[in-house]
Parts: C-alpha cells; structure tokens; sequence
C-alpha cells in the first residue's frame, strides 16, 4: 500500500508508551490509552494517530516505539506495519530512550533523514491545519534547528505545559516560526489566564521534528552516557547481534523525559523553534478531558462511551464509560465520571478527573495489581 | 421447636409482597426487599421480622403471605415454617386481601384469635419496645378495638406518612393507648417539622393489631365484595377446594390497601386506636434510609453493603451496596448512592433517592424487563 508522500526525507516516529494512569480503570497496563477510542471515532487513539501521519511521511516511513506486551495489540491496530517499523522496548526507558533510539536506528538506515515524534495517545481532528505545521516545522528541521508545534491556547487550561514564546524567525518555509524563550510547567488559573490574555505563550503539544543527527547530537549534550547506549543499539538493531545488545544495554538506560534533554536545553542554546499550530489539540489526559471532548465544551451534556454501552440518565451530566454491557442508570448526578468495566467501578466527578492516579498509586502500594 | 409464648391468643401475620421499586436494582421482581440484609446483621429483613415475632405468638403461630415465586426463596429463610402457616398468592391483590384472607383463614381455624400485621421489610432493632407496644396493642384488641402502633418520631421525616393522635383512653392493659383522630399522608417539609414539635403526631407504621371477627367486619363495611370473595377462599382453604376456588375468586379480588379499607374508615368510626411505639422504627424505604440506617444518622459517612464488598472510597459519602465484587472507587462524591449488581448499576444521591422508582417506571415502559 502507497499513499502520496508530502515529505520525502521525513519519517514518523510515534512512542507508544505510557498507560494514562488518570484514565484507570479503563486504561490498565495491558490495555494503555493508546489502545481504546476516547473520541467515538470507532478507531483507537493509535489508529487515529497513524492515518494522521500517513498521508505526511507515507504509511511505510511511520516508526512504532512500543513495549513487548503490546507487540500483537499494535499489530492488530495496523496490520500494516512492517516488522523494521517496529522497535519494542523490554521495559519503559521514558521518552529520550524511545525516541532518542527511533533516530538513531533511522539515522543509521538514512544518513539526511528528518524524524518527528508525535504520541500515540493525543486528539487532533483538524488534520490540514496539523498537516501545515509539521511542514513548517520540517522546514524548520531542514534548516538545522530542532523544531517543536505549540498549539494555540483556547481557554486558560491548567492540565497543560505551556512554551513561552521568543522573537519571530526567518525560516525558508516556515512563515510563522518563532524562537523559544522557555518551558512552562502546568501553571495554576490565575496564571493560565494570563498566558491566554498575552497571547504570547503556546501549549506544549509534545511534538518535536529534527534532523536525527541534529536530535542525537543535542541528546548528546546533556545525556552522553545515554547517547551512547542509544548508539550501540542502533549499531547492532538491523543485525543478528540486536538481541544480545539490548539485553546488555537496555537496563543500564537513563530514564528521562524529552522536554527536559533535549527540548529545554536547546531552547536556553536558542537551537529550538516553536510553530504555532492554530488546530484543535487535546492529550486527553484525563476523565474530565474526555467529557469536554464529547460535550463541545457544554456542561449540559452526558458524554457516553463504550459499543455496548446501555445508559439511562436522568438530570445527569459528565461521561459514562461503559465496557460491560450492564445498564447504567444516573439519576441527579452532575458532572460525574462513571467507568464501568468488568472487574473495577469507578465512580468520581469531572474536578476530581486529576485525583484518579492517587486511586492508582494506592492500589500498586496496597498490592492490588490484579486490576492495574 | 417451641418457644414460650407472651400471648396465647396471638397470631402474627407477615405479609411479605411488594418489591421495593425504590430500592432498585438491589430489589428485583424475584430478589424483592424483603429478602435482603439491608442492616448488615446477615439476616434479610423476613428473618429478622420472623425473629422478632416468635417471641410474641409462638414461632408455630406465624403464618407468612407471600407471592408463588417467592416461596423457595421465603422456606429457605425460615425452614421452621409449616405448610399451614404459608399462604401463596397468585398474583399481588394489596395489603386488603393479603391480611384479610390470613385473618378469614385463622378465624375459621380458631374464632377468637387475635391477629398482628407486621410488613416483612421495616427495621426495627428495640425488641423490648416492641414487644411492649404489641402487648398494649394485643390488649386493645381485646376490648373489641382495632390497634395500631404509631412510631414517636425523631425527626421530620417527609417519607412517612403520620397518625393525627386523639384523646387518651381507658383500656385495661393498654396504659398509653389514645384514639386516632385521623391519617396524614406523606407531608412536606414545614408540616413535618409541625408535627414533630406539637407532639401529638406519630409515624405510621403501618402495623395493625385485631380479632380476626373485628378486622374483617370493618373490612366489610367498606370493601363487601373483598370481604365475601376472601370468606369464600377461607371455606376452602383447608380442604381440597382450595386449588379451584383460588383460580375463580382470587382474580376478581379488589387491590386495595389496607389503610384505605380498613384503618381510615375504623378511625372515622373511633373503633381504631393506637399506641405510640417509642421503638426505632424504619421502613427502609430508599438507599438514603440505608445510608441513614448505617452512619447513625452521621453525614460523614460512607455506608457499604455487601459480603464481597471491595470499595477505596477517597473523601466520599453515601452508600455503596456491592454485589459483585468488582473494585469499586469513589473520589470526591459526596452523598453518593451506587449500586452494583450483575447486570444493572445504579449511580444516584440520597437527595435523589425517592426518584429511584422512576427509573423502574422507564424500564418498565420501555420494555427492559430483563432488569427489573
């Protein structure tokens, strides 16, 4: 199968880790966020990630990271991918390992190749507008930076990172990129609404588009010892040796997130550049996100998920996530969460979304993991 | 097994029908209120009823009315319970033609008996105060009245309806019996709050007390022709009649409670008479009565119910009744009622807990009897 291809030297790299703790008990260790559909498109998040990137890089230029137990799940969401697209990790390594190894496995294979790295498990429906962004920020790649897409802020979101925005840039074919000043962490209210009221700072979508070399050589500048891991991996990952090399590499591996080895350090070394992406983003990052996804922001909905679902609701708003088959009833309830799977009910409202991973953390530490 | 007996001439009468819709879906149509435990002592409501009265009549002398399709389910809660003393019913025809055809039945068995009413499903753990009321009102019947006992309440309850009380009287044995002025339906908040504090109101509790000749004769003067198809199925009763007569009378009988054809028209008529109860009394009438029943009255509390119950509740109040054992998770809801059966689950408030039977209503209309 082959589709047109925008972006010749571009491939995508998807990291499909993570769990979604503040989505249990629906995502659970052998069922991640990545794997259900949150929006009702009938597709998984995955799914929806995948044909978002077809059309970019060309379905055969898409890079699955993921970890062993999910091998057959991601194979069943795309049957099409091809076994040197999927690189599957022996233990969570966090996001520098997963992506910093998909560029270099990549840059080995193809010296010039553009990488960019988008989650598994975020929303976007407006495909043109992310379509026009990512080739800014390839562009932005071509030229020797490393390029990141802020998503411009529509309410003054608490959930979120921000990217505090620097001066405009000149950039062959990236009309609206502009420097990185700094990275924000998730702000309280009073400060969200001031990032919205400036319209000077962008929410941090977590996607980053780079030369791989370029990628790699910034890893290397905080992270050496990790970089050279990464490198033996790639070195022995399209030979016999691959197995042996990652028994022995692999849990000496540091863990730790992009944003703080390579996007933070390149922002202070005026090496990244932010696009502002002008099209809807959501990480879906918990209960209540699903909600407002469902409801078009009205909070006179009831949003319900799940094939089989059968609700009964009467002066009920929030979300009913039903696996069972069981019927639902909801009677005066507003703004609540109900999660119904086979062996674990959760029942929460829509501003305690964000305290489900407490419930998660003190099941791990009261040894109940049959249901994590 | 025999006990000793207070009250030689007492027969205690359960009538065991309804389902209890409010309490749905803990209540079905073949699991009803009355064979469950809803007070956490692991004896259902009939058992804890039949325990009370074998101190009174004489476990010999309670005879149980009850549906066709609960009979299995009522033996295996009293397996001391003698054919004699179970009357089945082929289809529910009210609280009117349950007692009465158990009193047409007793009269003919032994003319001079006394019969006491008692629902299968209310709570009652002060035995003594009980016992006490019983007594007095065993000795109103006697003197030819009918007796009632009427609950002293402990709040405004806007759940029950009330007893208007009359002037004391003078009956040997019954040292607080008063007259009825009249019934009062269920009031509204304000009236409620009048009744508690005038004093002169009690709960209705809807127990009745009488010789079966008196009981029916004032059953006549209303309600004739029930009264003449219930002696005509008391003839044949206990003799091989029985089966023929039930099919060709039992469907004509008039549905109609026994506070309308019996307790209203005898208090017009000064024969009916009632003893204040200064027992705990709750006809654990909805999952807030539960809740109630359970924290004592505390609003901090959250009650759950059920053997394999498995609930992490965080900063949460209300009711959990479990019958699956799923892991059931509250965070932040507050007067929460959620009940979790098989094949339905039920997420509501205690504020919202008279509306339960709304629910039953729609399943009802909408043809999803498979839950009900």
């Amino acid at each position: 199968m082959t589709t047109a291809k925008a972006f010749t030297d571009f491939y995508s790299v998807i990291p499909a880790g993570g769990i979604g703790s503040r989505l249990w008990p629906l995502s659970r260790a052998d069922a991640p966020k990545f794997l259900h559909d949150l929006t009702g498109s009938g597709k998984t998040l995955l799914r929806d990630t995948w044909d978002r990137l077809a059309p970019l890089s060309g379905p055969d230029r898409i890079m699955v990271v993921t970890g062993r137990a999910h091998r057959a799940a991601v194979e069943e969401q795309i049957p099409e991918l091809a076994d040197p697209n999927v690189v599957l990790e022996s233990d969570p390594k966090d996001s520098s390992a997963a992506i910093g190894l998909a560029a270099a496995i990549l840059l080995r294979r193809e010296p010039d190749v553009i990488v960019g790295s988008f989650a598994a498990d975020h929303v976007i429906k407006d495909n043109r507008g992310f379509r026009r962004a990512v080739g800014e920020g390839i562009a932005v790649a071509r030229a020797g930076y490393i390029a990141t897409i802020g998503i411009t802020p529509t309410e003054p979101a608490i959930g979120f990172g921000y990217i505090h925005c620097g001066p405009p840039l000149q950039i062959e074919g990236a009309p609206h990129a502009v420097g990185v000043d700094s990275f924000v962490e998730k702000p309280d209210l009073v400060t969200a609404e001031r990032y919205l009221a400036d319209g000077n700072h962008l929410w941090n979508g977590g996607m980053f588009i780079a030369r791989a070399d370029v990628l790699l050589a910034q890893l290397g500048q905080t992270q050496p010892e990790l970089l050279a891991g990464l490198t033996e991996l790639a070195e022995a990952w399209d030979t016999p040796r691959r197995g042996a090399v990652v028994d022995r590499v692999w849990p000496r591996l540091t863990k730790i997130a992009i944003d703080y080895s390579v996007a933070e350090p390149a922002a202070a070394a005026g090496r990244l550049v932010v696009i502002p992406g002008d099209f809807d983003w959501d990480d879906v990052g918990d209960f209540a996100s699903i909600a407002k996804l469902h409801s078009g922001g009205r909070k006179s909905d009831l949003a319900i998920l799940g094939e089989n679902a059968r609700v009964l609701a009467d002066a009920s708003t929030g979300v009913v996530i039903s696996q069972t088959g069981r019927l639902i009833s909801l009677i005066g309830v507003t703004d609540i969460v109900v999660v119904d799977t086979p062996d674990a009910l959760l029942v929460t409202t829509t501003a305690n979304a964000q305290r489900v991973k407490s419930v998660v953390d003190a099941l791990k530490l009261s040894g109940r993991s049959d249901v994590l």
